[in-house]
């Protein structure tokens, strides 16, 4: 990194010494961190920067997943159609409400409960409403009068129609991975535990500067009084928004420093500022006057050190690339469409590396998926869709890296989501999904599907 | 579209049903507009609501190309390297300086000038200061000496290195066209006229509500005091943040109005707030209690109509649409993942219509094109780029309509943007651009090129 480039240096060469930069400050930068609320929308597309842990069960109770009565499900054992269990009505809970303790379920008795509604103690099962009838009015022998009672017509297992406490996130299980790019599905993750404010990687802060006499800032000269030989500032609108548009999300930040004269003491003042403001990266933009080009290069020697100063590509050729204090430096041409085109080329993969993509779990694997994209997989194993229901089911995208079956190496490989759409965490452990026609209710292994990817 | 489906809807016919629906709404709310300010990067993303018009001639005045010297052309007619014009220099400007009245440039006269400068009066042309040399101390005589002179050793045409007055952008020239989404080469434009803040029109304002007596809004109560029975709700966030990431820069912006209890008038209550805090479309999740499903559906119906309740598809069977005072209601499963696979199946491609796709201008031709995305294109015309050098040549993209040569219906042409990276406009007009490789002079008419989009 220490070889200094002075003559034009090929195109092919800058971009590896960027890729190669890239990694290196990545590194530098994965210290800085901040907290932001999940609240306003400020945490999504952020990396997390630490792993984030469950402080409660979900759900934090023995849950209902259907509206019926809570059972003990040895009483529904030999119900049938034409002989119903009978059982007393000892109350009804519906979704946030806590059981009382008189809704103890005993041998013979049941609870009421609505779908998402605490069990009641002594209940090991839910019988769904459809399944059940009230007891009628004619039936009833006088003692009873008082007491409500139902019909049970189907048996059900223990366990049936109930999510148990924990069952979805245990209490201290991790939720989101260090290096998580926050989406929605995370952040419905974390407001499911309660999680209000996450740290997350800051957004890389990049300084904005324009060089050039001539050079106004829009806006600080209204139009009719802008001086003779003056001309507003084009860059600074155009580097800061390309920077913003970079990576949105998890983007950078851009800082603008105003314009610097071509001269080597106010280039000079405007490196320093730039690194006492904390900068990552630093761009300067133009210096179109006579003998500027070499006025940058002569300011970041200053500092630090020249890695090119030329690229043998047009427009662009001018484009200068130095280091200070481990900060990169860039220097764009003046023109506008070249500072643009070496924008692109050569600051915004390293802007993209470093605003996130370097510390994105799976990236490796998943970098070339994109969102809202479909794509080719092979299902992994045999994968069930209900009969008669055009069904969307959740899947976690890999790529094959063994030379088995049944993909080809490098393929990539669909696992369904098993937890089903009650649970939370099905939301964060799917990558997408595909899509399963009414009629047909069996992928099989080694089908080939089309995924719609989520992230 | 006043047609009720009180029975399960087929998917396709949802999707026909929003796309409708989204083609209506977009119409409707597209009055709605706010000014915004370039600087802050407010405006980035965003639509044009007006055509927007330059006030000011950019260049402002003829500037210089190149440093040099400035002089009549004809003074230089008979210039060679064997016999070089001698010319006295009467003066420098640099750029940002304006030529003082004593720079008036007469014959045998011409001005020192750096690149961006503006030319002084007399002068009709730029002698690049590689083509010349100042003429030695020993060749001057006795009443010389306080003279500067000059040698010029090659001729030049008049106009040549000049840009001149307005030829970029001319005062009153249509600088944004309405519908425009602004990315940063317009944003650089406006910068360049000198504006400051532009109409864009509004961001649409999606409310959210969650239904559930069991629903906690996270962070309002603390995970140790959670009360029994209650859970924090999920489907805020994810459907909140699901809001924002439909399209980043001209996006929605979700207007969360917190829990509703799963009664009548609650629901009402949220929705008659909708209404009022402007809302253009309104996002209800959940009501898993018994018989819940059943009251947002009559709730819309006291305000509006319900056109869909119910679709052929799990997760998501009990997807609800409704409109109400001519906005849209979608009512999602309360599940979290049926929440986000129905938010995504109807309620993203209606909010993407509507922030922005519907109006931005040339959607039709580009809809297929996506940013940073390369496509192969055909060279509508020959192409020239500089000999020995890597070119990136900016590009305007078409979609073919005619039958005619030189590419099949339908298939993308690119046409070169001919005013050079010194042109403003040049940012504005290209879509992308092709990369000519060093060696290769012609791209032929007829050609396959690879198209690096911009937007």
């Amino acid at each position: 990194m220490g070889k200094q480039f002075l003559e034009i240096t090929e195109k092919k060469e800058v971009e590896e010494l960027i890729a190669e930069l890239s990694v290196k400050h990545a590194k530098k930068i994965a210290v800085d961190t901040e907290k932001v609320r999940l609240g306003d929308g400020e945490a999504l597309g952020r990396i997390a920067s630490t792993d984030i842990f469950s402080t409660l069960d979900i759900p934090p109770f023995d849950r209902a997943t259907m509206d019926g009565y809570a059972v003990i499900a040895s009483d529904t054992f030999y119900a049938a159609e034409d002989n119903p269990s009978l059982l007393i009505v000892n109350g009804y809970v519906q979704a946030g409400e806590f059981p009382s303790p008189s809704q103890y379920v005993e041998k013979g008795y049941c609870t009421g409960i609505s779908t998402g509604a605490p069990l009641p103690k002594g209940a090991n099962a839910v019988v769904k409403v459809e399944n059940t009838s009230d007891y009628e009015e004619e039936e009833e022998e006088e003692e009873n009068r008082n007491i409500k009672m139902v019909k049970i017509y189907k048996p059900v297992a223990p366990a049936e129609y109930i999510m148990f406490a924990g069952s979805d996130i245990k209490r201290g299980e991790k939720i989101v991975v260090k290096g998580t790019r926050l989406t929605p599905r995370e952040t419905g993750v974390l407001a499911a535990c309660g999680i209000r404010e996450v740290e997350v990687r800051k957004k890389p802060s990049v300084a904005v500067i324009s060089t050039g006499n001539e050079l106004v800032a829009p806006g600080t000269q209204a139009t009719t009084t802008l001086e003779p030989g003056k001309i507003y500032d084009v860059n600074a609108q155009t580097v800061c928004d390309s920077v913003r548009e970079v990576c949105s999300g998890s983007g950078c930040v851009p800082l603008f420093l105003g314009v610097a004269k071509d001269n080597l003491e106010d280039l000079s003042a405007k490196l320093n500022e730039s690194l006492a403001k904390g900068a990552d990266v630093i761009i300067f933009s133009g210096g179109t006057s006579a003998g500027a080009g070499d006025l940058l290069p002569t300011a970041i020697e200053r500092f630090g050190e020249i890695l090119v100063h030329g690229v043998d590509i047009k427009p662009g050729k001018p484009f200068i690339l130095g280091m200070v204090q481990g900060k990169p430096v860039f220097g764009l041409p003046g023109n506008p469409t070249s500072a643009l085109v070496t924008f692109n080329l050569f600051v915004a993969p390293l802007l993209r590396h470093i605003s996130g993509d370097y510390f994105y779990k799976g990236r490796e694997e998943k970098q070339n998926l994109e969102r809202r994209k479909k794509v080719k997989a092979t299902a992994a194993v045999r994968i069930f869709s209900e009969k008669g229901r055009n069904e969307y089911v959740l899947v976690k995208v890999k790529v094959n890296l063994a030379k088995t079956k049944p993909a080809e190496k490098g393929n990539l490989l669909v696992y369904p989501i098993l937890t089903g759409s009650g649970a939370i965490t099905t939301l964060s452990s799917a990558d997408g999904y595909i899509f399963v026609e009414k009629g047909k209710e069996i992928v099989e292994e080694g089908e080939e599907v089309e995924v719609e990817i989520f992230f």
